[in-house]
């Protein structure tokens, strides 16, 4: 449910009272320095500029990963954070390989070739493999097939984003399915293989990847997407004739895990130093473009968060820790390993807040927490009435930082909410490039960000 | 000021009562079939990219801007409005000319170019024009200048957009004087040229040209603008080396005013076909780029607005009514002589409703109307809610409708809004071409300005 101002507006102020309005004024003060610094001197678009072209994609396991946590560590040193250091977590190390292709026969012995990404985690096709097409345009109707239907050809599921979800991620969530369970759910049936469209917005020629699962007991085959625009011309094709043959070479690749690292920066707390406010994105991203709004746009927001705040002399009442979680997009070992950690360590967990959804402008945050600190949460949405932040709703978080609910009992979960409408044009894509950011938006995010967390250490566990 | 959703949610539901509850009810499903329409079944992208790409800039009085007309006349019969008919009016013919250049030569002698652009409506330079440079940060500091200091120099106002000013049109407010009047600033001083500071938010290489002026009293000097980098460089260089050489030349040439028209596609109203709704955008654009969000994406809006309402049989009260201006940009005579010929005609004009601030994410809309009016559009609020509509702000309009006010007496004026982040990226430049426009913003455009102008019709003056 999206809560507009109504309550935030009314009910805090008169619950609160006079003393609420001059510190929302010292407040909203502090939050302008924090835009001019993010607007006038931010570091985001240059910080994000340079993950992703002086390194580029970065999937758990990769090379890239590893140099992006150190370049990640040298820039909390940089930036003079109290205390800078490495989690050690265990990830998964897959590989896309080479080559990777497809291509159809038609009747007539002609052959069009087609795009298409191995989904994260398939396996090899070994060699060439090749056979009949059936298609179905929704996993509900791939469950409900007869064997017969299924067994020994390719699956290719063709269930569209609805383009007329304006919550872009509900479309999202609607297709996950195909992804995550199409392998499980062909294999069941017989299937040889698996084609999904992508689980893209835009009808173009960029296959998106993404995570899927197998099940032990079940036989994994192969699986991976096709470009929305390819997609749609093999429907075309499958109407005039359903024997078309349809060939597909994926090169993928398992390795043993590998060692890796959260990279964590902090911001000592003044008055309660062993009490902590997270705040994180995830470092890496998938092996497709650049991890430019998935999720190097959320770690820089978190990144310039602090910097910010240190910048400008913040003594924050709590320690705030940043954190670049590492394979959320394959395992979530960052995350869950976080968590653990923590919970070993019997540390005092109060907030923690992720940016995950992308670079885009700010349109506001979500908030999981009890009905004390909803509450306060709403009370803060005045202060962001002059940034254009209007979305103040229950529920957030994210995939990272999830874990933490499950082993800090009352911790309050935030999300920030930035326009969704571009998001699934490059999600896991080629396209989710340093381009394809946009500086002023980058930076209102980041704004965004740091204004939160400060009023979360300083109003709503401040004292 | 901007209002929020509590005056809205609140007062008219008790003043309009239950009646007004089960209206919501019809319209909000009437309203949700519009935004499907526009993101399942729209026309608005691909009308966008043959305007911007079949015929591409559209300056008045140019070839392009008079394909343009026809394109658009064919269009509004294609789609089948109920008349379709060409306004005449005079339009001025500039030219920007060729070659257009600019460079500097350093006290060692080296030579490095600068990327400039003449104003819109500035003088040629008559073949090369060079001297000294003297810069000021504020046309203020000019206007204070001694003769001596300016007299026989280039004029160069390095006055830059405040990227901290959230609300980036403000930004631009605030610097639009260096180019409306610097030319004649500086010729009051004895420059022979002015050069200005482009007005563009990002630091990079594409000047961004514009409106200017002159006075009949005053000498007629040439202007331009050098794109945000260079300016940047040129500052630099001038800390260093203030007997810098500046060479530029301008081919500008100014011809006779030319005739060209308006363009205007009508619904007939069924109850009251002699009361009028005007919604429109301006079909000229600058002679940079390809005016794809200014105002490719407006008129376009305002098209596939109607477009949406005949498709889905909306039969409307009132007669509605789309306009695409023509010479918005310099001279605004196609709004001057719609005003002029509806009083002439004694039109009876209800309410007119503009789209001039590009094809970005829907933010909302303003409202310049009397107090009944205004609440009544406030009452609307909620039923953008599902559509993130958030801002239901006071004033609104803009240059094209803006004369109908000094004709019209109690007409009410209505301004769409999206988000401005991006907008000032590519205002009158080459970059604004059809690829910087996301199809999902234009879509969500077409579909916000089609809802407001079927409840202008329906709710603000229905029966």
């Amino acid at each position: 449910m999206v809560l507009q101002l109504t309550r935030a507006v009314i009910l805090p102020l008169m619950v609160l009272g006079f003393t609420h309005q001059i510190n929302a004024q010292s407040d909203s003060v502090f939050i302008r320095r924090i835009y001019d610094e993010a607007l006038l001197r931010g570091k985001a678009y240059e910080d994000l500029r340079s993950l992703c072209k002086d390194i580029g994609a970065r999937l758990s396991g990769s090379s890239e990963a590893a140099m992006s946590v150190r370049w990640s560590e040298q820039k909390m040193k940089e930036y003079g954070f109290d205390r800078v250091y490495l989690q050690p977590i265990m990830v998964p190390h897959w590989e896309r390989g080479n080559p990777e292709s497809a291509w159809i026969t038609l009747a007539n012995g002609s052959i069009e070739k087609l795009t298409l990404a191995a989904l994260g985690g398939s396996v090899s096709t070994q060699g060439l493999l090749e056979g009949e097409v059936v298609m179905f345009s929704h996993l509900d109707e791939l469950k409900q097939a007869k064997k017969s239907e299924v067994e020994g050809k390719i699956v290719f599921l063709n269930q569209a984003m609805n383009a007329a979800e304006i919550q872009t991620f509900k479309a999202y969530g609607a297709c996950y399915p195909i992804r995550g369970n199409g392998a499980v759910e062909g294999a069941k049936l017989g299937a040889k293989a698996v084609v999904i469209r992508s689980l893209g917005l835009p009808k173009d020629d960029f296959p998106h990847t993404g995570s899927m699962r197998y099940e032990d007991s079940i036989p994994k085959i192969p699986a991976a997407a096709l470009s929305t625009a390819d997609a749609d011309y093999l429907a075309d094709v499958l109407t005039q004739d359903k024997k078309i043959r349809f060939s597909m070479e994926l090169d993928c690749r398992l390795f043993p895990d590998e060692p890796s690292f959260n990279v964590i920066g902090e911001l000592r707390g003044r008055k309660f130093p062993e009490q902590i406010i997270t705040l994180g994105g995830h470092l890496d991203s998938w092996d497709q473009g650049e991890g430019a709004h998935d999720d190097g746009a959320g770690v820089i927001h978190c990144l310039e968060a602090l910097r910010i705040l240190k910048t400008l002399k913040y003594q924050p009442e709590h320690t705030l820790r940043v954190v670049f979680f590492m394979n959320e997009e394959n395992g979530n070992m960052g995350g869950k390993s976080y968590a653990q950690r923590s919970k070993e360590q019997n540390e005092i967990h109060l907030a923690a807040l992720e940016s995950d959804r992308g670079g885009f402008t700010p349109r506001g945050f979500g908030c999981d927490g009890n009905e004390i600190v909803f509450q306060k949460f709403l009370a803060l949405a005045p202060l962001f009435k002059p940034y254009d932040l209007h979305i103040w709703e229950q529920g957030g978080g994210g995939v990272d930082i999830g874990p933490l609910k499950d082993v800090h009992k009352g911790i309050s979960l935030f999300g920030f909410i930035p326009d969704s409408q571009r998001y699934f044009d490059v999600h896991h894509a080629d396209s989710d490039v340093f381009e394809n950011v946009n500086r002023r938006e980058l930076e209102l995010g980041a704004a965004s960000v740091s204004a939160l967390i400060y009023l979360i250490d300083r109003r709503i566990f401040g004292n």
